[in-house]
């Protein structure tokens, strides 16, 4: 798709005939992400690399790095757009524009680059990128006083700091942080996107079609400085990829410092903000489809014809990557919850079983303007490489460890067949999982040390979802700590072989009260699971009127086509349809909501499945339950 | 509040400090509906007028008309906005500015000014202006192919038309109506809007703040033509002034011609689609504040806090012009059913009980944001003298007549303490109501002729609301069609004294279940109740935890205080507050939506009178029953 949308010659800087095509979200050029689709694919292809050798992909990145290379201007800039399109007007639209973001995703592909190749050959051209952003962007008068209006370069800077360790990587990082929505910022003292756009010569009620109204910077998380904002806002992407940032730069500060005492609490605020009262039960966030974002507090409609559910897949593999550096800060098992809820459900149903076609918005219901289908690829492309890159690290969400001369600390976020090997000084320690995962809740562990003895703890999630598991054999007095077990040294020498489970039932769900979606959500362990009419040839309302009777017996079944899963049968579940008629010619009714019609059986499938298996697109996860 | 605003003496045509404000709702100047605020409260004064004489009001009335008498231009144009401010650019913004809107409520005004002083003084100058208007506009080519953005003036010039008997008058409506929304209209064969904003210069990205994307024309019911029109869209004034019109065309013109076979079934199916699928409880219409109109299908939040609720008095008054144009048209109590609810509902409401302080917006919750208050007065006023007008017209929703040589034929949609005096060929008939309506559903009907017998029919009205009835006497075999009982002439010369009881019961009634509402609504007869935190000191959260048990008994307590009327007393009604406890730090749950906390009493008092009697303005109709 790279090569026949023109993207994989892009870095050839030479005109491509859609570079003047209308933007489908004016005033941003369709064109404008290339940069980053090939970012973010280098990165997914080194780390896939690390696992199989691919020759042509080998080659491909090889050619890529060339060309990345040779479009670098002499000064260190590198952006398509700018170079071919609008020479001469870099930097002068930060707010709408993505060149930061697109430097950040390049960044990243440098990091898995350098990881794999072992060479500087992509790394070296983006350090010289970023020494030029450093000297561009600052407080002082011949500096620009702005910041992206799609974080990500951000996060970039703090991967890369950690490689470089260079002081200039985290400040820069850190300034746009801290910079951001400043009202009286640069030396102006007014906000810089105002500053910007007035020197464009814009109108102010010229809108982005992302602005419902002028000035809507909550859509970029820049209404008011970071540190004031109490609801999490806007564009559901770049919050989260802001807001990883902001938990990285804490982790990287000292936790008690002015850094640490200002973003922790924001951090954890706006979190607990999205996570209690603008998720839904799949890890999508994102009500909105104006502003691909949040809507407010409470407000989760299932699909189009409810009001909206936009739930982009970038935005849940944003939040597993905000998930994944709070578990850094604090290591509880809330944060791991949520990362397996994006993943299985939100994330992973955002790409076919046969890796071609994928989603960009996950509703939780179909509708007859949006069903529920795939698509080979989409004119903004941010969505399918960036399945490609998580699942490449996906390692990097399973475990996390530290390491220092003689000790170890492993902690186990995710269960899943894997094999972490850790070199500790003069040891090599090999820690395997065996599981069927996610289908079965028995996981065995093997931990094999070569080389003397090594200090190792390790740290066991217990998942929310559990409600009872098993330890095999176990240690007397069990360790647990914000839902993770501790594994000492010495109980881990004794027992280098020990099963857990975690049993696995088909549960019903409900969502907060205050979202008055009156459903039940079918789950087993992390999956979340949905009806699609593969299954119910008769249905015709994308089971909108449907009743589920949540009492009946849920049956599992395995299945082995088109791929191993576990499907839930309610034999009689649904128990008739919305009845209707006491409304008709009426405003209100005495009418209740009882139900009409036989009862049917139901059949769940996991909502990562869906529009696989042919249909007509009507897929619905929360069933009418009263 | 005319004369301390300025809009008094605006026909003077003197320059005000106002004019140069910026405007509220970009790009319409706030004073740019001061002379419709003006032809309004002449409206209502003169009806008024007609019940009670004042001498000020005389004095007012016949100042202002003076005062528009010499604002008129030689060639007959009329409008403050166009004269003082942007002289030389009328009718150059039909789709934003309020040029023939306002011309439509000065000529409704001219209508009632002449029934009451039985002079032209007023309604001559606007039949000049009208000639205008017919000169300026059509499809030749030296006139302008537009339509106003904000209908009026076609009902106005219906109205207009039924004194005129001229059939420009007509004409002028009927064009108004089948131009609208045409794709291809005028010599360029383009949509008006379109072309009329490329001459203004204007960029189509630039929005007025209540359009939320380029070409938004649904806000004015404009984006395809009428007959075109499947769903009820936009802002709903507009649209129910629009409907008015197009159903008071169908009523002109033979119901059978070209006009009745296009038109009848589009008011129909857009009556339904408001009625059954975006009208609140109270009668109110509009969900959405930034095009203070029309969500989507069963979208019906009840405030700010759960995603909007406009519900403007304006709309509500307009649902009841548009029923009592479809009364004319086939008599069924459907519609005097949505009438009632919106009088003592959505209507009421906006007026405080002393007649000084109005509403705009009418929520069914208040929020920490919205809460539940009045004003003085409003920027753009166009509520108050609406409420006026609509109270001194109160007589022509009450009933409807027809009358021939030696026929009559009384209508009777509403029931209320009044008199209908008809003069029939030489005979006078005197219908008179006696009731305590709303609170008693007793309604004594008596009925006095003087002159030779007349065969006159009776239709009296059945709400749906009521479960059961009696008539005392009634005839042997009862003539009911459409929810009207029919009595002729012979019954009712035997008959002249008789009484119609409709028992009043507290009821709780629930909305439609695709709009997810889990909520009852206490009413009784035409009467929906709230609760008032100024009853129940205790709550802080709007009563939007409150669960309420609609099995408790529902007492009724007379009051009078502040004014007459029937409270609504659910002793222990309160079960509990919503238990959100199990969602703590969690997306879903398997908790229910079970209930903590005691029992309390519950008192309801009339939606209208919210308000009235101090409190901090917490005020919730719909409670939460699960």
């Amino acid at each position: 798709m790279l090569r026949t949308t023109g993207r994989y010659d892009a870095f050839k800087s030479q005109w491509h005939s859609s570079y003047s095509d209308p933007p489908t979200m004016w005033p941003v050029p369709n064109h404008q992400f290339w940069d980053s689709d090939i970012g973010k694919w280098i990165e997914g292809a080194c780390y896939l690399l690390m696992d199989h050798f691919d020759e042509d992909i080998d080659a491909a990145v090889k050619e890529l790095v060339q060309m990345i290379r040779s479009a670098q201007h002499p000064d260190g800039y590198l952006n398509i757009h700018y170079s071919v399109v609008e020479p001469g007007r870099r930097f002068t639209n930060l707010r709408d524009m993505h060149e930061l973001y697109n430097a950040g995703h390049l960044i990243e592909g440098a990091l898995a680059h350098r990881l794999y190749y072992k060479n500087d050959d992509m790394l070296s051209p983006m350090l010289k990128y970023v020494d030029l952003l450093v000297a561009t962007f600052g407080d002082q008068p011949f500096q620009i006083p702005g910041y992206p209006g799609h974080p990500e370069i951000e996060l970039a800077l703090l991967r890369l700091y950690k490689v470089t360790g260079n002081e200039k990587h985290l400040k820069l990082a850190q300034s746009f942080i801290e910079e951001r929505g400043n009202p009286t910022g640069g030396t102006e003292r007014r906000h810089y996107y105002d500053v910007e756009s007035e020197s464009r010569g814009e109108n102010k009620r010229t809108l982005p079609v992302y602005f419902p109204a002028a000035r809507s910077y909550w859509y970029q998380q820049a209404h008011v400085p970071i540190a004031e904002q109490e609801t999490i806002e806007g564009h559901s992407v770049r919050a989260m990829y802001l807001l990883t940032a902001v938990a990285d730069l804490v982790r990287v500060s000292q936790r008690d410092s002015k850094v640490g005492a200002t973003f922790l609490p924001v951090v954890n605020r706006l979190w607990s903000n999205m996570v209690e009262r603008r998720s839904y039960v799949t890890g999508g966030i994102g009500a909105i489809k104006q502003w691909e974002g949040f809507g407010i507090d409470y407000f989760l409609p299932q699909g189009t014809d409810e009001g909206g559910c936009y739930a982009e897949t970038c935005a849940a593999i944003g939040v597993m990557m905000l998930a994944e550096r709070q578990l850094q800060i604090e290591l509880d098992s809330h944060y791991a919850d949520v990362m397996e809820v994006c993943l299985y459900n939100a994330v992973l149903t955002g790409m076919s079983l046969d890796g071609k076609a994928f989603t960009y918005v996950n509703q939780l219901a179909s509708s007859d303007k949006d069903i529920s289908q795939r698509h080979e690829w989409f004119e903004c492309a941010c969505c399918p490489p960036n399945v490609t890159r998580t699942l490449g690290y996906l390692g990097g969400y399973v475990w996390s460890h530290s390491t220092n001369e003689e000790k170890a600390v492993v902690n186990v976020n995710l269960y899943t067949a894997a094999t972490l090997r850790l070199q500790v000084s003069k040891s090599v320690i090999e820690l395997t999982q065996k599981t069927d995962w996610p289908w079965n809740g028995d996981v065995y562990f093997n931990i094999c040390m070569e080389g003397p003895p090594v200090d190792l703890q390790l740290r066991l999630r217990v998942p929310g979802w559990a409600v009872s598991w098993q330890m095999t054999p176990s240690p007397k007095q069990l360790d647990i700590r914000k839902g993770y077990i501790y594994l000492g040294a010495e109980w881990l020498q004794q027992n280098s072989q020990f099963q857990l489970s975690f049993p696995m039932q088909p549960r019903v769900v409900r969502p907060h009260p205050l979202t008055t979606q009156p459903v039940g959500y079918v789950t087993r362990g992390p999956i979340v699971y949905c009806v699609e009419d593969a299954d119910h040839p008769w249905e015709e309302h994308h089971f909108k009127m449907t009743i589920f009777d949540p009492k009946v017996p849920l049956r599992e079944e395995a299945r082995s086509q088109p791929d191993q899963y576990v499907a839930i049968i309610a034999e009689n579940g649904a128990k008739g349809e919305l009845n209707m008629s006491p409304w008709d010619r009426q405003i209100v009714s005495e009418g209740n909501n009882g139900n009409v019609g036989e009862r049917k059986n139901l059949c769940f499938v996991p909502y990562y499945l869906r529009a696989n298996r042919g249909g007509r697109g009507q897929m619905r996860v929360g069933l009418r339950v009263e």
